[in-house]
């Protein structure tokens, strides 16, 4: 970057990568990824070097299992599975173990952003897919009414998305009464803060922001909800095979499972999903903070509906926000630009984004207004 | 392990890794991961951390695409795709993919051996399959003659595992004249020696032995065979869906893909995949030298079909393989347990086991029978 600071003509002292996912690790389970292949040269074999089915690997998977348990307090009755492929495999696992619940082949999906479209019409493709409540004729601004009587009679579940990444909404009160289980996609905001898991019939989650490496989902699934895949459903997306392999039918992503059962221990060691809730509450608080104090920036979600990990804004100026973009990558301040359908500006903050990191962007957007606005 | 070493008391100096896999990486490999992660202090991300879409991954990408098709030969009109889930996954996606080309909805599997096995009770799932050849009747000692006519007439493919980790043998002359495009699974002797894609329609392998580390496939498809999916194929299963994208329809398992990236320059630098070839034939012959030579063991191939990078093999007196393997193990030799369906001994010998390795187990294999036998 040739582009003069506006705060001085050195190079930035740290980084800070804001990048929506893949995105960044606490820097502890940096430190132990790279502590793993440094053992290597003593033992002979790091960790994605060794049998998913001896003794080394299955501790990494008891760990994994036994934290996310507790810290998320996921109720016995319901299952835990590592499946290939993120969060968009669920797209089409969801439909295939499910619809086949419904007689009349329906469900029903909340239009939320890009990603519940998706799902959308990955599922339309398995059902008779309904949308039950959209936000896009407010350019997603915010999460919509979910109406019990507007979802199909006999629907085999409720989709929706639990934060919405492109957008930066997120629901805090999910649906009521709705005559089906619901299914979330939380990939964005998965161990970001407690998740009530009996509400819900199935969770899945990308690994890519708050679990890990890409690739990988962690799905949860509720007993009564296993064993009704439809004929044609791949083995390794029918969650029946998952139950009774405990994800090990075949090879599981290691090096991704490895990592988790880093990121889960980490969030242990800061006191569990709560105080890493509060953390990201006041990371949010002060980005949010800011941005509303002025008037050179505009942060696009209802402030009810605003997401805690994606915060999205623009600047009142548009023109400017390739300037802004880029001075704040000269500045250190990786990953902001807004997703490529929506343009803008977005601060991606998961739990690897240390409150520093934070601040630091604080103090940069103060800055950049008052040097350049 | 309190076993005394047949050697010495010291404890090993070396440790090799002789696992099926997941398995050993090259030392330069493993290196080259650590020094990632060590980056990570100074420029915020390592490769994990950044988006799929911008030019740190696009560029490992460009270089897995320019080097696997230049090192292996891929012809112009084959793909290359990079699809979740390891091998098994493709048990589904192959008949999903191509059983729509044939009108009686049939193909034909040569069973050679437990993976084979599980290819084909996947297949049958999608279509009337039929076992074209098989070497169960003398325990997969060897490969079975393909003959055209028993293929069935207008069958989608005829399927075969090119090296059978399980019972150590691999095919060198592949079928002829066969009426139907071959589709190989090759996921334990890729990039282990030259194949000649033409000769297949589809070839994959699961990374996990020499292309990195589990979860995902590389999968080469010729051009004519993409685009007859079935209907209910999944998204991300759907060879068309990868052609269209990239294979960037959702983000790719970005740490193996730079794996990848390592180990194809690994073996540009070794001087190319017949360089490599020819030391992997040495590593092999040096071992089969080894076991032949003995009245302790016991290869289990017929020596035209064994593999080169799984040695399978017996004590004579099979009561004394747990004290073989047990002190093996405390002599830092790890992972020679045989498949626990088969028992007996496999040394797996991918391209990270250096030579030092081989000569050093095939010399543990003469000091144990010197000082045991």
């Amino acid at each position: 970057m040739t582009e003069r600071s506006p705060l001085s003509d050195a190079p930035p002292r740290y980084t800070y990568n804001f990048c929506a996912g893949p995105a960044t690790l606490p820097r502890p389970v940096a430190e132990r990824i790279r502590e793993e292949f440094l053992a290597h040269a003593e033992d002979g074999a790091s960790i994605v070097e060794v049998s998913h089915k001896g003794p080394r690997f299955t501790g990494v998977l008891d760990t994994v299992e036994t934290l996310y348990r507790d810290l998320c307090g996921l109720p016995a009755d319901h299952h835990l599975f590592f499946m290939h492929g993120g969060a968009r495999m669920q797209c089409s696992a969801v439909p295939l173990n499910l619809i086949g619940r419904s007689a009349a082949r329906t469900a029903g999906y909340v239009e939320t952003g890009l990603f519940a479209q998706q799902a959308f019409r990955e599922g339309a493709r398995y059902g008779d897919m309904r949308t039950v409540a959209s936000s896009a004729a407010t350019a997603f601004d915010r999460i919509p009414a979910v109406r019990p009587q507007d979802c199909p009679e006999g629907a085999a579940f409720i989709h929706l998305t639990s934060n919405n990444t492109v957008y930066g909404t997120r629901w805090t009160d999910f649906p009521q009464d709705v005559p089906a289980p619901l299914v979330a996609d939380a990939t964005s905001d998965i161990l970001s803060r407690r998740i009530d898991h009996t509400r819900f019939g199935v969770v899945y989650a990308g690994f890519m922001k708050n679990l890990g490496p890409s690739g990988m989902a962690l799905v949860t699934v509720r007993d009564d909800l296993v064993g009704h895949a439809l004929p044609s459903t791949p083995r390794l997306l029918d969650y029946a095979v998952h139950a009774r392999t405990r994800s090990l039918d075949n090879t599981p992503n290691t090096f991704a499972l490895f990592v988790l059962s880093l990121m889960l221990e980490w969030v242990r060691d800061q006191g569990g999903l709560a105080a890493v809730e509060r953390t990201n509450e006041a990371k949010a608080a002060l980005l949010y903070g800011e941005l509303d104090r002025s008037a050179f920036f505009r942060p696009t979600a209802r402030p009810e509906h605003r997401s805690v990990t994606n915060i999205v804004f623009r600047l009142a100026d548009e023109s400017r926000t390739g300037e802004f973009v880029a001075l704040a990558e000269s500045e250190g301040f990786l990953g902001l630009r807004g997703h490529r359908t929506v343009g803008g500006v977005r601060a991606s903050v998961y739990n690897g984004m240390p409150e520093d990191g934070v601040r630091a962007l604080a103090g940069f957007l103060r800055e950049f207004e008052r040097l350049r606005g």
